[in-house]
């Protein structure tokens, strides 16, 4: 941003979530007026607890799915709004499709609708590498086509893309879309890393995992994520910036599974379901090109190990290890 | 289709509309059963009007917009699914994005979850070539990223795209995407052509031509995009099938404008307002790669400036010449 550029407050959808929190605490760093919008079905309020009481920090609990949610007095004035809200389960979506679509779509539509209504005039949004489907070049650039998500979660990712680019080129103004690799760190509720968590904690002799283990994705740690997002709202100026964020490395399942079975203590048996995906609508293999945000002078700080075995120090540390 | 697949009803929303018209006489002509769902807000009954009556046909006056919609008996035993059904003025959608989400977007979800309750195998929509937003590769090919519409047309378009890449991934259904150039023929309610003979019939003098003439784009007959649809249904036997339809080469808005204003005597003046768009959300120069629906045994047998000629004469024979 530059030294005379107004910096009024910023919006933030899913601000209570694992990674909208560390968003809302780095844009607070910076003298920022934060305001938060989420329903708290997947965020937690503890995760805003030394924000929350704070004069330039609101907390709203609201429901964006809701068309008739009184959105304009938290959009007025805002000189951005960061839009994280979502459904986090993938997997959910696949038997109900309407989760997506309602918590996805419908809710993105409100949001730029209330950010257009107040003239805010950027909009950030949390998008996934699951819109590219399971495409057939890797690394994976922003250019790829076509676009043929495989979950209902990727189409709802890449609905919203689409909103955000055709209120961007219709209403002055522009649009940061970030399509995320697999962003890890504390307080998740969902993912490969939970997932085994929970698995050990109820079961710490034995840890399924589904697939054959061999599904290799990338896995960014959610400063990292946090750092690139701001980096670019401040260096890119087209009417749309889209950027892959992710690492230039991947781990497998398998790795996943073995770091945290020896976390535990090593006394777990790993039973793999087989097949390649993990379950209908996973996709197996995911490294993003990360040329574009890099070319901005961004690089993560820890690679997709460092990152795991760091958020696994956390969970540890966090809910206590499963199985000691 | 093979001599031993099962040819059941097929259900066509938009089905009264210009390209759901010819396609329902096109699938009547081969002996299908044909369902159409239309709410006759662009659509007209008088398309049908040789259909209705049999017994092998029906027309459906229902809003597909609405959740609570009786879709289940129209789509029950239908073994496929063609979606045209959408709002058709771009235009419209940039003062109102509400009216593409709704027609577009949600109308689509509505339609596809029908069509996944009821068991239908095969799913086809209508998609647009302005998915590409303003691309920078001409001719575009299907495999263009990334996908940054300008116009909330565009985006619902793509909104539809993921929905029907989701369904067909997650529940064992085959999805044909056309992305249309424009589509010209008789009975159309929008589009250049028809603004041309509206304007002139207003002012016979004077035809306003909106941006400064040179937009360039592909112009399809619509019974060639009918056939292409069909063939792709029969030939193309991918999950989701994706696939450009037009032609070869284009026409600028100003020969279109002179072609019109010869059409009629040759007596009025023609005024361009200025500017490489039209409007905004306008995508002034469109053509589109054809390879991959060639490789299948189509061509178009009008190119565009054929197309034109052909479609103006219709015009002129349906509501008489302007200023003759």
């Amino acid at each position: 941003m530059t030294a005379d550029e107004p910096i009024g407050p910023a919006v933030v959808t899913g601000g209570a979530g694992a990674i909208g929190a560390v968003l809302c605490h780095a844009l607070a760093r910076q003298g920022r007026e934060v305001r938060v919008i989420d329903n708290l079905s997947a965020g937690r309020r503890s995760h805003l607890a030394d924000l929350e009481g704070r004069a330039r920090f609101r907390l709203h609990v609201a429901d964006l799915t809701d068309a008739n949610a009184e959105l304009a007095p938290i959009f007025a004035g805002a000189s951005e709004v960061w839009h994280l809200a979502a459904n986090t389960d993938i997997r959910k979506g696949t038997a109900d499709p309407s989760i997506d679509f309602t918590q996805g779509s419908v809710a993105t539509f409100h949001v730029l609708e209330a950010a257009r209504h107040a003239h805010v005039p950027k909009v950030f949004f949390a998008s996934s590498s699951v819109v590219y489907g399971y495409p057939t070049v890797f690394p994976t650039p922003e250019e790829y086509g076509p676009l043929m998500p495989q979950s209902h979660y990727g189409a709802a990712k890449l609905a919203a893309e689409g909103l955000v680019s055709a209120h961007c080129h219709s209403f002055d103004m522009k649009g940061y879309i970030f399509r995320f690799a697999n962003i890890i760190g504390p307080g998740m509720t969902h993912g490969v890393l939970y997932d085994f968590f929970e698995k050990l904690r109820r079961d710490p002799t034995r840890l399924e995992v589904l697939g054959d283990g061999r599904q290799s994705k990338s896995y960014l740690r959610v400063e990292d994520c946090v750092d690139a997002m701001i980096l670019a709202g401040r260096r890119a100026q087209k009417t749309v910036n889209i950027f892959n964020l992710g690492t230039p490395d991947r781990a497998s399942v398998k790795e996943i599974a073995e770091a945290v079975v020896a976390a535990a203590g090593g006394h777990a048996r790993i039973d793999y379901t087989g097949g390649e995906r993990g379950w209908t609508g996973d996709i197996p293999q995911q490294l993003l090109a990360i040329d574009r945000i890099s070319a901005l002078g961004w690089a993560p700080k820890s690679g997709s190990r460092a990152a795991i075995d760091r958020t696994i120090r956390e969970f540890a540390e966090e809910r206590g290890l499963p199985g000691r």
